[in-house]
């Protein structure tokens, strides 16, 4: 059997963001006694794991006791205008930037030929039905800006097209803020050329 | 009561080497579904938390069932030089060098006015008591670079006059491999000035 340490910095290491090194020093801090972190991160999984889940309309993280979530059941937030993203955690990120106040809907993924995602995978029809259900007017396609993002953008297109007409948009590409023209890649600055704008 | 998610990326956050964003994608990466990850990891704590100690001996990590750790039983290994570390960890870092092949001995800190760490709260009693005990004949001090490792070296000094003769050694001052002058500070450049030696 694999020695505990060992397995707990591989299983470290899987997490996004933690190198091999980075999951050796998180490892050993947790196991360093006295061990209060390791019991707080034992609870904090535990915690998450017992009450976090999906909201039931838009699918972005929510409690068991908050289904449909805060942002689904706040009457302040706009009903009209569905931001489409591909993860629970895209929400968290607009949201942080307090820039959108309509509603949100996460697709848990985008259609991809390397990991074998196909629309069927995505929570397309859940969409579909929102749209058909709710008061919504545009929907707004906030997915990756890469050809399975593209294509994702496209089966979204397709989905709509048989009901009622909505208006479809997608974020505006361009050079991210803070950069330059000299840090950008070409398919960017062809795209940001694409949508230049007057001055 | 804090919500479940931010209370996973603050304990998340306090893991040496994740920052905030990083304990965020972290996080989020956890409570996504699937769960396999966040089982995972439950797992590897619970088992971590169940069977990781401290060798009685030279106080690195090992398990219940093997205590005196495998690296103080080792018959191959040499009793006479104990090299002695401040963190259990240190002891997998010169484990990986491979280039030692005594014993350990993990004085779990080192003296610290900041942190109220003083003499008492080390494993020194245990190394002096080692010393009578086992047949040492060098001691190598592999303790930081700093103010505290070199209060935390004339700790271990001082409490080793009083006993049977032996060699106390230091780890050398130097520059790093694959470093140059360039990169170096001026207390680095200084000892290594100081103990440079014959080309």
């Amino acid at each position: 059997m694999e020695p505990p340490l060992d397995n707990l910095i591989r299983v470290l290491s899987r997490l996004p963001g933690l190198g091999r090194r980075s999951a050796e020093r998180a490892a050993l801090a947790l196991v360093r006694r006295p061990t209060g972190l390791l019991q707080e991160l034992l609870a904090a999984l535990e915690h998450a794991r017992a009450t976090v889940c999906c909201c039931d309309v838009c699918g972005g993280f929510t409690v068991r006791d908050a289904n449909p979530c805060p942002l689904c059941t706040d009457p302040r937030r706009d009903a009209a205008t569905i931001c489409v993203v591909e993860e629970p955690g895209d929400i968290l990120a607009i949201e942080r930037a307090g820039v959108f106040t309509g509603r949100y809907h996460a697709l848990h993924g985008k259609v991809s030929a390397a990991r074998a995602t196909g629309p069927a995978d995505l929570r397309l029809q859940a969409l579909a039905e929102r749209v058909a259900r709710e008061p919504v007017t545009e929907i707004i396609l906030a997915v990756s800006t890469d050809l399975e993002g593209d294509a994702t953008a496209a089966y979204v297109q397709e989905l709509l097209r048989g009901g009622r007409p909505v208006r479809v948009t997608r974020l505006a590409f361009g050079l991210p803020v803070d950069s330059g023209v000299g840090y950008s890649d070409p398919l960017t600055l062809k795209r940001a050329l694409g949508g230049r704008q007057e001055a």
